[in-house]
């Protein structure tokens, strides 16, 4: 291959909100495959709120990126070189190669995806991580039964709207919580969700009281914050909580503090943190359902994608600020 | 029977911290056990923290007290009358009969105790509700495998006491929570845990840092507020969190924020309400394990016996502050 290459490095570890700045966009070599080693060229590049805490010097579940690393991401790609008799030229493949146009991989962070049997961009949402997180944390933590009620924060984004949309095909009572009239129309109208909370609103702990007469037994936490803390009052015994992630707390330099948890007590509800990445012998029937909703229309998704690796360092803060409208991609190539 | 009765009502609801004058001691006629019933005098009357929470008008999962009603309460007594057959005068019996001298109970919320296995005392403790609570949370939610490091708050306590002995037991390092030297003294000496530390004193965070070298596997909360922030930061993944009360927090008017719940998300923390009568089916398990080690000398425990029932909303009172040290009990006869 001729060229060069094109990478974002972590540039500095951000204090409270993210900047541009922290990080550097360079232009490299062009990689050489070695023995074993594939090329990939990225066409899309996932954006999650998880990359938050990758850009921290602190305790965590995954390793930090170090600084003058290129960033962790996952990414849909071609194979345009191979020394890896898994792979061909021409595949195309799902993997965690980083916010890179070009990178080098042994094949073992790879799977081989078919770009036939949906939109290649799909695997990175509804059909690759964010749905299968949202498929693990509604069966094997939230456990919704027929006729329950189940809050879903972030509703339209990759993660919320799939969570919604199973748990409506589980005969549940869905609301969701989104910011602004625009993403609760399409959370209600297109994903069809029996109600969305505008959580920019002046009233929407009231509008969350209205659209939960019988109490919540289930809420999928993907914001954290002020919330949660008017879920919890609503909670029916035996609520069960996800906790898939807190997005509204990642850049905050003080935290929001939750008062109510208190009511876990006497409610016996259950919080549980989880990583999708703990239960991989439930990736394939998750992918399964997935896979098969989408191609049947019945699992529906929104994409915000932005053109060009450059841009990827304002995509990812316009996603931490929730300026995105579904599942978070850059176009690469 | 000749004589009175004295109750114990509740008198107000209590915004904030109770006050003495929230209850009024009232005497009354001696009640008659009509058919099927019978009439218990109170040896002993337990106080736990769980009976703020029933002093007020909020939705909980008991039901609360009238104003006006009999203070809600469990005691061992002495069957004085009986009009039911399961039940003769002299009968030792623990029940939930509440704040009085003496009370009629058609024996549904009565069990007889053997005041040869164990003082009758220890059946509202160690060998009772608080004893199985701490016997169901740590197996049930805590789990805890051998050489795991558990800490638990309020650790002199009815509740704490038992769960630190029952996880050494089992092999692990265990570490308690308690306010004051002395209390922590008899935590490590007389208990048995491997270190307590007094969150009374200024560096309370670092000494829980140098007691948990390799982290909190489970933590047993009892109390609420700053401990859990600073709990939750040094959990390992996959840390187990039973809810089994807040003391700290039942008569806060402005209650603490939880900072660090964030850190459930990526530790896959598990934070769990419950309450012991959820599940009875396992009480006459705990119940024998409590029993057998209360007579092998293998569970300790320690009782504030306070004289009198006219004392009870003082001795209340003292429980929600901490004065109490162990078991809080009032002797009525």
């Amino acid at each position: 291959m001729a060229g060069k290459n094109l990478q974002v490095l972590l540039a500095s570890r951000p204090t409270g909100w993210v900047k541009e700045s922290d990080f550097r966009i360079v232009e490299s070599d062009m990689p050489k495959p070695g023995d074993g080693q594939v090329l990939v060229k990225t066409l899309y590049l996932s954006l999650d709120p998880y990359m938050r805490g990758r850009m921290n010097d602190q305790r965590s579940y995954a390793a930090k990126v170090e600084i003058g690393q290129v960033m962790e991401g996952e990414v849909v790609g071609e194979v345009v070189e191979s020394a890896n008799p898994k792979f061909r030229p021409g595949d195309t493949v799902a993997g965690r190669v980083g916010w890179q146009r070009y990178a080098l991989s042994d094949g073992s962070n790879m799977r081989k995806v078919d770009p036939a049997l949906v939109p290649v961009s799909a695997y990175l949402g509804v059909v690759g991580m964010p749905g299968v997180t949202a498929w693990i944390g509604l069966n094997d933590i939230g456990q919704p039964k027929a006729g329950e009620t189940v809050v879903v924060s972030a509703a339209s984004g990759a993660v919320g709207s799939v969570v919604g949309q199973l748990a409506k095909a589980r005969d549940c009572r869905v609301v969701g919580v989104a910011g602004g009239a625009e993403k609760c129309g399409f959370v209600v109208q297109e994903l069809g969700f029996d109600a969305c909370i505008d959580h920019r609103a002046g009233d929407w702990q009231k509008a969350l009281a209205a659209a939960t007469p019988k109490g919540i037994d289930v809420y999928f936490e993907n914001v954290g914050g002020p919330l949660l803390d008017a879920v919890l009052v609503r909670c029916n015994p035996f609520a069960r909580i996800p906790l898939c992630g807190m997005v509204s707390q990642y850049n905050a330099v003080e935290r929001y503090g939750v008062q109510n948890l208190m009511m876990a007590v006497g409610m016996r509800i259950r919080l549980q943190g989880f990583i999708v990445s703990d239960n991989m012998a439930r990736w394939p029937e998750a992918l399964k359902e997935l896979a098969q909703g989408v191609r049947d229309g019945k699992i529906k998704y929104r994409e915000s994608v932005t053109e060009g690796l450059e841009n990827a360092p304002r995509a990812f803060i316009g996603l931490l600020k929730g300026e995105n409208f579904g599942k978070q991609l850059v176009k690469v190539a």
